[in-house]
């Protein structure tokens, strides 16, 4: 078990690049960041957000340098518009599959991922998300299940691995907590057993001194970035790298890392912008943290892309030539908890709770049409929510002119970024498969 | 006056490159494409259009190995959404300006266009549309006008240039023939005075001997490739680089082009799903023309962009994974056509002449909603055809499960695409003034 002393500073790490620059010719480390849901149009709002409307430049963006090109992401059996799983197991393995499918092909048979392949060749691996770490696209990489709704099954497969005498990651972070700790099977001190360290604040991380490091931040997902701490996947995407760099440089092998901004996809489901907004923001803010590192650590291959475009998102709607960023900016809370928070809430303080939260100046018309909003006692769960999204999108919309056209996926062509040694072979249009190709092209 | 023959086949415009060849350091040639409202979605439209659902491949399209990154279109003036007026003028000129602009800034100064710069460097120069050519995006790259509305003043701008003794164009081809043959103004006669070589018919380019040509081959625009000639743009790009590539070997200067694939927009306002693929494949087959030209001509730039997005066209809507490319290619007309034709059809024959158009398999209660339609006698012109499309788009949109969200424009990037002598400088994510600072870098 490899000690280590995750509250190094950054400065430190530049210290552990033998490979980098002694061996240039040496197989780079590999950091591949999905936004999950991320099409152009995301990174189109993210842009139009951080700029001032009327000033002379946009804001600059850490994507900007970085576009070499765009995806397409059908899956192999649907009509063109693909599902988080199967795009995951797309980018992970380089075989088409079909909707639902984690880390298999489209007969239901494992194929060997990206994080396989480097662990096999000695490489040290992880993952971070924003969601729970058995949700698809991590899944994807790591196990292999006909189902990406097998949740508990996924999360057994992690623990498996670790239980059987070895593991396929160094480091993973995110959500999932009570996918680990069920009430039929509690994993965690069976992987603490097994050397694991296990931590559920991501303060710990800063004291952790060993890897593998397993970090359950939350019961499923993590708060969105709008709600909550603004930047967790930054955070955890620095405390990764610190880990897998010093594992990296105890064993003269390259680390390959998948980061997900799995949100931008939640935001994307629920038609809401601004959420939308922050999770991009937190996306950047890790691209920057892997940026600023690559400087420290040149042989590092950065690429990019989405697994497919959510929502149908694009600035302007209703014919209007305009799309007010300001608006949506000014908008401090998701749809979620907002409409979680009024179900609690007696119609006659409705108002009051919605104004200092959206920020919009609603007509009488639209506070009517909310106050008349009716949540059927048959509705349980989370699909009370349904009616009360389904006033404010529309009412959202036509203020900050955003327009959304499903609560789905869309089958348009998604961004491929790409810097560091090996980043030619993402250039121009090409398909999700061929990105996974050559990834595992580089480990070989 | 250069005499010229137009109906020379291909390959003898192989043997007019000594340019290319003999000196692969002087300025290449020039060819700008601009789809308008041609975005991201476009081509993903078009491509999973031409590809047969459930085929292992998708098909290849001469856009594939031509992306190099994306651009941002926002006008000086609104907020982040462009018109194609502003737009043409930052891609012409590189200022931007107000939505509305015609080759002027936002002070309303006329700017200097890559056209006229290239004129004054001796460079041959071309235009192509299928719209009028006094329409905003060709207007903007040959005249300075403070409003796209100054139809008459526009195409008078290009005459006088002619009629006062020099011209900014060798070959300009398009509609328009009413702007230049006005009850009030004929200019035909007076610019075939001065040695233009004006036509009406496509055809007649084959025997054309001599430059400048002037081609109009409609009142305003072309009629849609879904309903007429589905290439008359790719005829019309081989007919100009045809009569560019003589000029330019007599002079032995290079040419500037400028191709627009004007209604791809058109369809995208009618949000006319078919109608947009099928300007995507006329838009594609000018591609192709200038990819084999370039095969001869390797001294040649191509760059493609798009002046916005039209229509917030998203591939998925309502909430189901999949869109429908087969339905889509099904349909086999305009909606402005279909429309058009029923306003002077009793209803009772309205089904009858729709299902053989539509090609869907709508239900009862979809006839009934069309049969339900009323044309109100208070509109007039044009505007009696909203009440049919504003019926006909969403049944369309329910059975292909295509998504827009607007009659206008969006914010979203576009694709910039570039191959040739110079291509590295419109790599990334770049704003659509950069895009002309680079061509007239190349042409100074
Ligand atoms: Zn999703
Ligand atoms: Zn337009």
């Amino acid at each position: 078990m490899a000690t280590l002393v995750l509250s190094g500073c950054a400065a430190n790490s530049a210290t552990n690049k033998p490979e980098a620059s002694a061996q240039p010719n040496s197989a780079p480390n590999i950091i591949f960041m999905i936004g999950d849901g991320m099409g152009f149009e995301y990174i189109s709002a993210y842009r139009y957000a951080m700029s001032e409307i009327g000033s002379e430049h946009l804001a600059s963006t850490p994507f900007d340098d970085l576009l070499v090109g765009a995806a397409t992401t059908y899956p192999e059996d649907s009509t063109w518009v693909t599902d988080s799983a199967a795009s995951a197991t797309a980018l992970a393995t380089g075989h088409k599959s079909y909707n639902g499918a984690i880390g298999v092909d489209a007969q239901k048979l494992p194929q060997q991922t990206l994080m396989e392949l480097a662990r096999s060749k000695g490489w040290s691996t992880g993952a971070v998300a924003t969601v729970q770490v058995n949700h698809a696209t991590p899944a994807s990489f790591f196990t292999h299940h006909p189902s990406r709704s097998l949740y508990n099954a996924i999360a057994d497969s992690y623990a498996q691995q670790v239980t059987e005498g070895g593991w396929s990651f160094d480091v993973l972070l995110g959500g999932g907590y009570d996918y680990f700790n069920r009430d039929d099977m509690n994993w965690l001190p069976k992987l603490e057993q097994q050397g694991m360290t296990v931590v559920t604040e991501m303060d710990q991380l800063d004291t952790v001194e060993t890897t593998p490091v397993l970090g359950l931040f939350a019961p499923t997902a993590l708060p969105f970035a709008i709600d909550d701490e603004p930047e967790r996947l930054a955070q955890m995407t620095q405390h990764a790298l610190r880990a897998l760099t010093h594992k990296s440089a105890q064993n003269g092998k390259p680390f390959a890392l998948m980061v997900e901004g799995s949100m931008i996809d939640w935001c994307g489901h629920a038609n809401d912008i601004a959420c939308a907004v922050h999770e991009m923001a937190d996306f950047a803010a890790a691209v920057e943290v892997v940026r600023d590192y690559m400087k420290q650590h040149p042989n590092t291959l950065l690429v990019i892309t989405a697994d497919h475009s959510t929502g149908g998102l694009t600035l302007g709607q209703g014919g209007e030539y305009a799309w007010y960023s300001d608006k949506v900016m000014g908008i401090n809370q998701s749809l979620e908890v907002m409409a979680t928070a009024l179900l609690d809430l007696p119609k006659s303080e409705w108002r009051e709770y919605l104004a200092p939260r959206l920020n919009l100046e609603l007509t009488e018309q639209q506070w009517q049409q909310i106050a008349a909003i009716t949540i059927s006692p048959d509705l349980k769960g989370r699909s009370r929510l349904a009616p009360i999204r389904n006033v404010l999108v529309p009412i959202i919309s036509e203020h900050t002119r955003t327009g959304w056209t499903t609560t789905g996926h869309t089958a348009v062509d998604v961004p491929v970024m790409a810097s560091g040694p090996g980043a030619d072979a993402f250039k121009g249009y090409i398909d999700n498969t061929d990105i996974a190709k050559a990834l595992l092209k580089l480990v070989r």
